[in-house]
């Protein structure tokens, strides 16, 4: 399929290409709001490099990979160009603190909010893959995707299985994100407590 | 330690009396709105059996294992015979719907909001365990458990060391129980899609 990484020049959106690069079953085009950083980013892992707008052109998925309190604006800016073209959005909102990392206070999901904004279905996840476990080789980790249109997320499972080892998996309806999205504080907990570098596996699958 | 199981006689709080009592290693005390109920699963399981509010007199730990609807009225209920000790929240609602399984759509946890009905400490945790998983033998899982407070955080863990296989892991402040009680639906539409027993292994630990 081909595949807009929009925020493909920020560290998790560059390693997402850079995997999908390696598997080398997709198109990928890195978008970013600067299409000079898009054009040195996409030169160096051997892809296209486009502004987010143009990046969105004629995909079959658009990955929403930038910065949480980019999420809501981009999916804003990109909502004409991307017409009803499936998007996957993995962005968590975090808050540090002393005592640990917290999720976004807000009920809803970024993935329900962008959902409102743009007139395709929207699909969710990835939010348990850090970019460093990512970024040299495919982690031996599982990918939870969730989404009420079926077929942005089979797009997305699609598309989460070329960069795990593990299995892409589907964790239900577009309200999952909210857990998906908390995950990614308690990942960040996981990491700063142990020293460790968390991921998810689930277990007792048939 | 001494540990009530507030719910011990439903599927999951009996499961974890279970687990408890074959590690050996706690006085365990099922807790039941009935106290008739109580004590045919407490001699069923080798254990004591009281009223909810008898079984939290003198434990080092109590265990709010009833059904979602009834934590918050649970918590109420025990609050004064409970007073500073630290409680386990492992309740979470979910909405079942045709297209999948949903997190109570309230944005603060029922951990959160039982956290501000007792005097004493709240954890939250053991949410990805299914009654199921537990019951047979300890599940080669992991069990995540959060919180604010460092004591009744310690005990929980210690706790959930002993009913997994896997790591007992301190998932962070109790502002995590949202993501936690939320991947409970998760799980349970992992289990549909999959017919699988789903259960959460973190990878990447030191």
């Amino acid at each position: 399929m081909r595949v807009a990484i929009l925020g493909g020049t920020g560290s998790f959106g560059r390693a997402l290409a850079a995997r999908l690069a390696a598997a080398g079953e997709d198109e990928v085009v890195i978008g970013s709001r600067d299409p000079a950083r898009a054009a040195a980013a996409a030169a160096e892992l051997g892809v296209e490099g486009a502004t987010n707008a143009e990046a969105v052109q004629g995909v079959d998925l658009a990955v929403l990979a930038v910065k949480a309190d980019a999420a809501i604006p981009t999916a804003e800016e990109i909502a004409g160009a991307l017409g009803e073209t499936p998007l996957l959005s993995v962005a968590s909102a975090l808050s540090f603190g002393a005592d640990g990392v917290r999720a976004d206070p807000d009920a809803r999901s970024i993935a329900e909010r962008v959902a409102e904004l743009v007139r395709g279905p929207v699909a969710a996840g990835l939010h348990t893959l850090a970019a460093a476990n990512l970024a040299a080789e495919p982690p031996d980790e599982d990918a939870l995707v969730c989404g009420d249109d079926p077929r942005a997320k089979e797009l997305a499972l699609e598309l989460a299985g070329r960069v795990v080892r593990g299995h892409a998996l589907d964790a239900g309806p577009l309200a999952s994100a909210r857990a998906l999205e908390g995950l990614t504080a308690v990942i960040v907990n996981l990491n700063r407590r142990y020293r460790a570098h968390a991921g998810l596996r689930v277990t007792g699958l048939p």
